[in-house]
């Protein structure tokens, strides 16, 4: 064959008017013919190879079945669990993802929304988590269906979030109920929501075990890296010696203090306990065995493609906020104060 | 601003005809216009939120600008850093990557690309590695420029894939070098390229260092994974007692034979050398470190990305295969045979 199939193509080879033939691949539609009918004009469809043309009706009706989907960099082990839920997500309703990598920088994420919206794509789900990322809805004059992922706004729009407030809040119950008390946090980029709000829930969740947050006991990484975490592992050691717990802002801050306990001559957890946050691949590897707090990634991805597939089909809806429930992991590097 | 700006309102607000805005914002007119008149066009476009109607575009050109990426996984810890490198290098052109996972099932492939097509995709990266997978050229009538990375095909298409056949030999010449004779091999799926490609590298090597590949010191996993690694594992050390070191398929396989060899008591390295395929993330912190062979993922997916923009550009030029070079990394899996 050397060119490319038609509609006209299909119903030929079906022996059905081509509006049949149309009206049976579109899912919309199919119940409008038989199912014999239909059946028989998607096995032509196959056999000829005909694939209906978007772009046509991209152009008619505006919509491209396409999500942007930006985050910040898919070497980062939390996000490909997250990406391929969004994509299964929107599978079903037969919606495509097209993926951008910002690297944390807010004019590669204008680029992008603009690249993505100059392609037709019908919304987008965003996973860039600086406090001040720009949002589609500030770009332009046309409001876009916009989902955010571990970040919430000032704007309408729909979110989806693991419940930091409540996973700090077990990892403090956990080590308090050990018996810790001069708990120290290593915690994360503050320009970062993720970094900000688990922050916050530390100080809120000593408050309610009546513990005191020495401000020394508090170093502030600036990555969620292990690098970065323990650079201000050394800093917190540096400024305190008498911590006998750190909670970390995630799981690579919390690997970064066992190798700044480690030079220091400090047992974990013997001498000082650490918890993680993320539960990322292979922890139960590390030695100790890194208690985290286990984060449903996939689900964050699943509900994102929920919510933008609703906010498409009626943009005016209120825009809810799904905050999803967590669980703390215990291995090996929480124990009893001596 | 209640409607979508258009590029006569760009040219209204950077005072040049619509024409010469037009030939501004297209990187491949710019030329034809003074630097000053395209950065005020530009300014004012970047102002307004204007965003070229690609579909529009498409439509007249059948191009998209976006490029079909399959995978297997997004999950598996191999493709991130595959499909970033993609992105990076497609975006230098002003390509877009749309993402699809097949789970190996080659009927939700022949789908994706049936729905990538419908969306007017301008050519396809596959990295799905059954050798039987379908391909776009076999589908349908028209031909789509296509790369393959992890596959050759016996049609005229572009891959690239990392030089398995010198891991490989490399692996089974450093254990030779340590004085072991008796290496056995935990293979890889032989569905797939990658698995199937090594085990005959490893046929080779041992042949070319005159050591015989009994056939008790060969298994098979059902899957790269450490699951079916361990089941092979336990396989081969029913089947032999007498091989004092094994070349796993990849690193997961490698992980699989840590624990059936722990469970016999065996340890390793001074029982029994295990060497890894891939190295991937937090190697080193297993017990003992793993040696592996690194692959230059991220390369992977950058050549990938310009191998396809020069099929797009010119179809009918030769089909490129590149093979990118690997390396040993040697930590603490493997040493002299007793």
């Amino acid at each position: 064959m050397d060119k490319v199939p038609t509609i006209k193509d299909v119903a030929l080879l079906a022996k059905v008017h081509a509006a049949t033939a149309s009206r049976a691949l579109n899912p919309n539609t199919r119940d409008m013919v038989s199912a014999r009918t239909a059946n028989r004009v998607i096995e032509a469809a196959r056999t000829l190879g005909y694939a209906p043309n978007s772009a046509a009706r991209s152009l008619r009706t505006r919509t491209s079945s396409v999500a942007g989907v930006i985050i910040p960099d898919l070497r980062n082990p939390m996000f490909p669990p997250i990406v391929r839920g969004i994509e299964d997500g929107l599978r079903e309703a037969g919606y495509m993802a097209l993926l951008g990598n910002t690297d944390g920088d807010s004019e590669r994420e204008r680029e992008l929304l603009a690249a993505m919206r100059g392609r037709q794509t019908d919304g987008f789900i965003l996973a860039t988590s600086r406090r001040e990322d720009p949002l589609p809805a500030e770009y332009g004059g046309r409001p876009v269906p916009t989902v955010l992922i571990n970040r919430r706004s000032d704007a309408d729009l729909p979110s989806v979030t693991p419940d930091n407030v409540m996973g700090v809040h077990a990892t403090v119950a956990l080590l308090a109920g050990l018996g810790h008390e001069r708990i120290a946090h290593l915690a994360g980029p503050q320009e970062l929501s993720t970094g900000w709000e688990r922050y916050r829930a530390f100080l809120d969740a000593m408050a309610a075990h009546n513990l005191t947050v020495a401000p020394s006991r508090v170093a502030f990484s600036a990555g969620f890296t292990e690098e970065a975490g323990y650079r201000a592992a050394v800093a917190l050691l540096d400024a305190d010696t008498t911590s006998t717990a750190i909670v970390a802002g995630n799981d690579l801050i919390a690997l970064g203090a066992y190798l700044a306990l480690h030079q220091r001559g400090l047992r974990c957890p013997e001498d000082v306990s650490v918890v993680g946050f993320n539960d990322m691949p292979f922890l139960d590897r590390q030695r100790p065995a890194l208690t985290s707090v286990r984060i449903p990634q996939y689900e964050i991805g699943t509900e994102a493609a929920r919510l933008l597939l609703e906010r498409i089909d009626n943009p005016t809806a209120p825009a809810k906020r799904v905050v999803l429930p967590v669980d703390v992991i215990q291995r090996d590097s929480t124990a009893r104060p001596r």
